[in-house]
């Protein structure tokens, strides 16, 4: 009864959850590709799991648009794409450089909107893919000493619903991912005395698994995953 | 990774959605009980798969408690509840039966705290449990000519943010499902030119399914499903 | 440009709020009347207005219909009504009481549509009234330990949002206050050190009355109050 | 007991909106000025009102520092500011131009970012001021065919909210207003047979001085604003 898809591309190298839903997305059968602002990072990754990592910076039009050519002439066309790319400052209001506010901006949101058009473009022939957005707890509430990062998680949400209320009926699910609470890292351990209380990146990537896999007579648009022991 | 249970309890009986948790639960390897109003409604799903089945109106309070009693000295208390009870009328504002109106608060709302209390009750004790509530469109919208499931629906969804905040980090798993869209059942089929546009029951289960075996890292306390085709 | 209103009545007595609508609404120029549970509560209040005070339990059906036949053969049938009505209770979600939960649900919503109801079908017939709710907080967010609350102010937002969009285009204004703090009051007096740290329940009246007034082209159906160091 | 207030800088030009407010706030006893895109398009309003009209492009982050500084040296430092600057284009998604996206995101979002930071430095020595911005239905709820709308109406609620946490203890009253509906305008007239079906722009001005005067017990963060027939 589940959906199936063989090529997935995740933007963003973020937290390992790209490298957990790599993983994850490989054993389920689906080809992986990987695009990241500096895919050096992923070098250990591809080398464990054999998928293609590329260099994007997903925020510079250009650049997307020669990611997705590459992709089309080397046979990845994605008809998955997990957008986990994100970018924040935090600092009373008044400190906040517009700089990096507007980078935040674009590389959380813009950057979804131009990997999302031209992932769009190559499914709607097809009228079948999945599109997913990784969104915060700062895509539902804006933080004080946060105003980038509610800007653009804010902003990301917009771009989801949107798309999902055009693009579904024509066969593209469109997810947004509600991620509340730090995800665990080798940069991240967890406290010893507060036992998962950080999300297990692994444990995330099953949730996008399942989503992924629901036919389309019931399609999950939004869904928050958070530790039991995290505050909301 | 995924968390496993024994002996889950499904109440309410309407629209194929508990029979399908029913079938899908025991595929996993749970013992599943069913209670509703009129438990001669589940006789053919019963004979089907060896379950259980208990009268109960959950609005009772004390039916819930000889629920829970007849569970606990037959060796199945549970460690999953799904409240899946509801009761709506329809119709102008001013033409409202007050009667009518009561007994959808009761049934959709006041049963689900009556049960969950007292699940609760068996679950703390071990510091593990799930408790799930089926929600509809009408949990986060009132509609017109429906306040009737407005109430009922909204003040289920209260409950289960209200629990899930407290009992969480007692280690039980609250979830919240928004079930937007109408479920495929034997009286109400699908138009044969709009392919699943009503909720597959199954389907629905699968998602239950799932985040009943999420990790107590990446717990979901709310999820949408809807059909590809459904507006909202 | 604004609406005007000839007859208001105001259900409930908590925290001073009634009795600050009642001073002014009278100070605009409407006729109040009030209702309560225990009308005695308000005789002071009364004395210094010149408003009528009833008793009602609004959570019972006959009381609530002979308030309204009695404020028709006394000319004060309202053209708007403030439910101000609730009741909640506090504790472990396995320690409450299901009469004091049912209790909760009664007084804080159905008592809520009881008196939406019965204020409608006179207001209809002239196509023209307002009806208004007084929220929390806990309407929008469930708090641990606070289930019963959660369950009524959830049902009441509900019943707003259900009636506002069958009412609204038929002249009835449908508007629901959240206000999110606790209210000043002579036994909840503020701390000196964090002035204004309570709501002011004159200054919330005042908010009421700006609603009240608004033209039919620009109508509020939801708005949020709270102090200005309150955390949300 | 209400707020007042000396000077207001009202941003963006469309939809009559910022007119209304500069009459309004100017009969209310506050000093208006008005900046805009494109100043000359205020000339008739200047000539009725004495108010000043600035050329700015808020999305310009040189053009907003200048903004500011002319206001200070000519005694017009604002404690009051209204953001109601926007930029929409319409399409299926897949046709969308990224320039345009991106004009959408600059103007109706990061333009409020660089206006309320510049207003907020301001404000902050004297613990005093407010800081408005106008939403709309898509603030929250992404609509097809609207994606850029959705970036940047979403990317502005999140920056209200984050800003509201974090400076109304401060002093800074931040609110955001949903206004879900059309703005009745010169080039925008009713339907004859639809009375009041778009929103009054006075009506709105109304509403936001009266949140203006609001004490600081009792401040609106969000507020909704819609035509009694508007369905939502």
């Amino acid at each position: 009864m589940s959906e199936t898809y063989q090529s997935a591309l995740i933007v963003g190298a973020g937290s390992g959850l790209s490298a957990s839903l790599a993983r994850v997305f490989t054993k389920a059968g689906m080809t992986v590709t990987l695009a990241a602002r500096s895919a050096a990072k992923l070098d250990e990754f591809v080398q464990e799991t054999g998928s293609k990592a590329f260099n994007c910076d997903a925020a510079k039009r250009d650049e997307v648009e020669k990611l997705f050519t590459d992709l089309d002439t080397t046979q990845l066309t994605p008809d998955v794409v997990v957008y986990n790319a994100s970018y924040r400052i935090r600092g009373p209001f008044i400190d906040l450089d517009p700089v990096e506010v507007e980078k935040s901006l674009r590389i959380t949101a813009y950057g979804a909107f131009l990997v999302a058009q031209a992932a769009t473009r190559r499914m709607l022939s097809r009228k079948r893919g999945a599109i997913f957005f990784t969104g915060a707890s700062a895509s539902v509430k804006g933080y004080a000493q946060s105003a980038p990062f509610a800007l653009g998680k804010f902003a990301l949400r917009g771009l989801a619903q949107s798309m999902a209320r055009e693009l579904s009926p024509q066969g593209i699910h469109v997810a947004h991912f509600v991620i509340d609470g730090g995800i665990r890292s080798v940069r991240r351990a967890e406290p010893p005395n507060a036992p998962d209380s950080l999300l297990d990146p692994d444990a995330i990537a099953q949730s996008y698994l399942h989503v992924l896999q629901q036919p389309r007579s019931a399609w999950t648009q939004e869904i928050e995953l958070r530790p039991w022991v995290e505050r909301f």
